[in-house]
Order: C-alpha cells, then structure tokens, then sequence
C-alpha cells in the first residue's frame, strides 16, 4: 500500500453549497426517478433500530451516480456542452454519465479498463457512449483519458471530485428529508466519498442534528484510516467484494468528510456478503456488495443505533446475477 | 389431466362487493405496506406500451396475499378469533396467514406437504405458526386438514376461494388506482384466481373501462382453458417455473373471471424466465417466476399493448435465491 498525503494541496477548493443542490434538484428532476423509501419490520428487529431504506438501486440505470452525472450534463451551456463530456470509470459512474449524456443527445467517452466486465461495456454503450479501453494501470489510464479530451475537448466529469457531482448526490438526501422525518442519523457507504459529501452537504444544512455515519469494508479501510489520521491516506489496489467502494478520498469529499462525519465504521467481507443475502431475501431488492456494507455495519454495532430512526442509502443494483457471491 | 365441471354447484356464492374492499382497505392498512409502483423506461422501449408495475414482491411476508389473509383474520370477531386459523398451503398464503395471525397473536394452523422446502415451514413457523405434515397427495391433505380443524375449531381461510380473501387481494387495484391514473388495461398473472377476482371487483368498480388480462403459464393453462370452454376445468399435477399458479379456479374465482376478464393470455417456460431475468436485471428487483408470466406475456403480444397505459401485478419475491432459474 501507498499513502499519499495530500493536505498542501495548493488547487483552490469550490465547495459547492445548498442552493447548488437546490439548483441540481430542480434541474435533474425529469431525468430521475424519486426513489421510493422501504421499511421491513425484520430488519428493525434485527437490529433494534427504526431503518428507512432509500433505494437508490432503484434509480435510473440503477444507482445514485446518476444525480451527479444529470446535474453535470444539464447543467452545461449550449456550447460547451456540443463537445461533449467525459470520465473514466468502469463503474457506476461511467454508466451514468453515459445515461446523462445519452439523454441530452451529447458525445460522451468512458476511459475502461480493457479487463472490466464486457457487460458493463456493453450497457455503457447501449446509452450512446463511446468506450476506449485502456490497459489496467493508473498510468494507462491517465495516458489515454488526456489524449481523449485533447482529441474531443470533452468537459471531464470526474466520479466524485466535482462540486457539480457532490450536489447532484446530494439531492439524495434531500428527498430521503422529505419522505422521512426526524432522522437520528444517516449512514451511507463510502469509496471516493461521493455520497456521503453529499449527504453531508444537505444534512448539514436542513437536519444538522441527524448524524452521519460512512461505511467501509475493512479490506478497503483508506478513508477510515484518513479519518483518524487527519489527512487523506490512497491504498493502491484494495481487494474487496463491495468494488464500487475501492478508490480513494479525494480534496473536496475529504473537506467534508473530515468536517461532518461522525464516524466510519467497518464491515469484513463475510459480513458484507450475509448483509447482501439478508436484504435481498427479505426486502426483496437487488442490490450490490457495495449498498450492503451500511446494514453489515449497523448490525455490528447495534449498541450505536439502539432506538434509533436510521436513514440508510443502498447506492447501486447493478450486479452480474449470474455471478451472486454467496453462490461461490 | 382430469377435467371437471362445476357448472351446477348448488353451495351458494357469496359475492363480495366494492364496500367490502373498502372495509378490508381500512381494516388491513395497519398491517401492510403500500407497495410503490415502479416504471422502466427500458421495459417502455421493450414493450411499446407505458409500464407501470405494482410491486407486490416487496409487500410484508413477500407477497400480495397478506392482504386477504390479513383481511379475513382482523374480520373475525374477538369469540371467533380465539379457536384460530387454519390453512393449507405450501406457499405464499400459508405464509401469509401466518404473518397475519401473528400480528393478531391467534394460533394459526398450516397443512404442507412433507417435501415442500425446509424454509418455507421455518418461515411460517417464524411469524408464530403450527406446521402441520401431509403426504403430498390431494386426500393425505384433505384428511390431515379435516382433522386440524376438528381439533381447533379453527377458521378456515382458503388461499383464493373466500369472499374476505378477494376482497383483501382487491385493495391491491385499489392503491394502484390511487397511484398510476388512467390505465388502459392491467395485467395479473392467474392461478386459482384470487388477484385477478379482486382486481375484477376493484375495476369494475371504479374504472370500468380499464380492460384486465390474465397470465399464465402455458405449461399450467387450465385457466385459459376454462375461460374458453366456459367451465372450470382442473389440472392434476401442472409442472411449470411459475410454482404459485399450479392450482385451479374455484366458484368465487370463476365468477370474476367469466365475467370480467378480457382474454388469458400465456406464456412459455424460457419466456417467463427470460422475463424474470429482465426485471431482475432492469429494474433491480427479487420477484418470483410467477410474477414474471405477466411481462412475458406483454412482451408476446405487443400489438395488443403498444402505446396503452398498463398496469402490471407483480405478485410476490419469495423466491430461494440459492436456486435461481437461469443458473440451472
């Protein structure tokens, strides 16, 4: 593992604020779904606490990134956006923007590994994208996204470092705010840090009594251990099965997980998947490895949550159904 | 197959009516979930039609038929209620039963047959129910049942052939009504007929020119036979994916069908499959093989849909995630 720190950053922070996200909800709103809130009786006993479900899996191409991704697209002048936007991802994100992109009837290129799944490839460019594939190295990747947008001029969308994108996500929680009232906390996930910046931006501002937890496998702990460091720490290739939550902290989601996090909390591997298997078999809902990881960590530390009205974001369903981890 | 007629059955139907939904709506909403109603702009395309699908899988103890269980087991008085309930079934309705009972804290009895799967009775058993054994033929049942009931007194709910059970399935149309306006037809997958009796009463009631169409599986097509020939006609063992839709129309059931039920549409095996598959894929949802016979058969018969409003049962998710059908 490398740590990285990256506290002298020198590039001027834009921190986008509330109205940003009241701008993002007005504007994104045709393009997504208002996902619906579940409860299960099960789960609250489970656990002891009060548990709103808010099922971003639900969303439009089937995770939250597409809140991030529509309020970058739309929110582009005429001109700028005739060239076109571009990331790369071999991810949700990538699927989103392409979503977005494909939406707004803008190119859109996805820099992919070339060993990233031939599905989501597919997916990505059955939205309208362009897909270049680039070896699987940071290196590769950086090398052929800059040739991208020199070719295009493509405006780069990034997965979560974007104050356009953090208020995109955060309209997540506003909606959660609407359907649910007096929340004692939130948890949500955490890789890049998207989401919860998200959910920190709109808590912070209309509940900032509501706590926010993140969750993270232990196999990829870097934004725990960036947490009680004080500065941002990058592990180079963690292996866990939640893969939406393997990349790092970035400037702008570490302002806001370092100022409004109350805490991260970890889940292992074994207790991300029994967490995957309980919320499909008794809600019924197809889910990812990576939404699983907020109830694993409930579970785990019932003590914390005892009593409690808990929001909490299942993120993404987009699984490969015929590779289901408790079937290996 | 052994067909039968019931023609000229002298027992006496008890019809129910719309006032007897909006009694079984009040006196059920405590104990159930209002089910969201999703839409796929990816089903739209695939259809021609404009989906809207009411999301029964993610109702309390997974399925629509907590609803009439529920029903009839807060319809009895405080004297009744005391001896209990009394069921049988291997599947939804036994589990559902249960549920409901549960919640009222009155014993319940279910007769399964010895080789229904160890879950399903654990489940049951879980919401506080007597699984009672039965040998897997239709006179080891009857008589093991006979017995339960002599011995408890208890009130038999049948799983579809029971006014308060239609009545209770018929606040399902109900909400979707409330939901989704205008709908030109609503598709409801058909086994014994207890959704489609209820989504008859409801719309017939209410929206007299929405048309209703019936699935089911071709495999366990005595429905559709019936409807033609004008009769009911039984099947003794169908063998199809769509385990919830092997057993046939009753009287009560029979009514609502011969009388306003535009056609009964079907469906193969690899269709239903390919079909649950899809919506678990698209719209990241658990549900069962036969909620799926729905979609398959919208999918078959697009001219009849193209460019219609339809609403869309999707009927339960009890599902054994360990045995899916596109991984065998």
């Amino acid at each position: 593992m490398t740590e990285m720190m990256e506290k002298n950053s020198f590039q001027e922070l834009v921190i986008p604020t509330y109205e940003d996200v009241l701008a993002a909800h007005s504007r994104i709103e045709p393009h997504i779904h208002r996902t619906p809130v579940l409860t299960s009786e099960y789960m609250n006993q489970l656990t002891g606490a009060e548990l709103f479900f808010k099922c971003e899996n639900l969303q439009k191409a089937g995770a939250f990134k597409v809140r991030g991704a529509s309020n970058a697209v739309f929110g582009l002048t005429e001109k700028r956006a005739s060239s076109g936007v571009a990331t790369h991802s071999s991810g949700n994100h990538g699927l989103c923007l392409s979503y977005a992109a494909g939406r707004r009837g803008i190119p859109v290129s996805v820099v992919v590994p070339r060993s990233a799944p031939e599905a989501k490839k597919q997916a990505m460019r059955g939205y309208g994208a362009t897909v270049v594939e680039c070896e699987p190295s940071t290196s590769s990747r950086e090398e052929v996204f800059a040739e991208v947008v020199a070719q295009s001029g493509a405006d780069f969308v990034h997965p979560y470092n974007d104050p356009r994108v953090i208020a995109g996500q955060a309209t997540c929680s506003k909606e959660l705010l609407e359907q649910v009232v007096e929340l004692d906390a939130v948890v949500a996930p955490i890789g890049g840090g998207g989401m919860v910046s998200g959910t920190c931006l709109t808590l912070h501002n209309l509940a900032p009594k509501t706590k926010i937890f993140a969750a993270e496998p232990e196999q990829a702990d870097d934004a725990c251990r960036s947490f009680k460091a004080g500065y941002i720490i990058a592990d180079d290739a963690p292996v866990t099965v939640a893969d939406g939550l393997k990349v790092p902290l970035k400037e702008l989601t570490w302002h806001f997980v370092r100022n409004h996090v109350s805490d991260i909390l970890l889940a292992s591997e074994k207790e991300i998947v029994d967490a995957m298997f309980l919320i499909w078999q008794r809600m019924k809902i197809v889910m990812e490895p990576s939404s699983a990881v907020t109830l694993a960590t409930i579970i785990k530390n019932k003590e914390h949550f005892a009593g409690q009205r808990v929001g909490v974001i299942i993120t993404g369903g987009n699984v490969d159904l015929g590779k289901l981890p408790w079937l290996v």
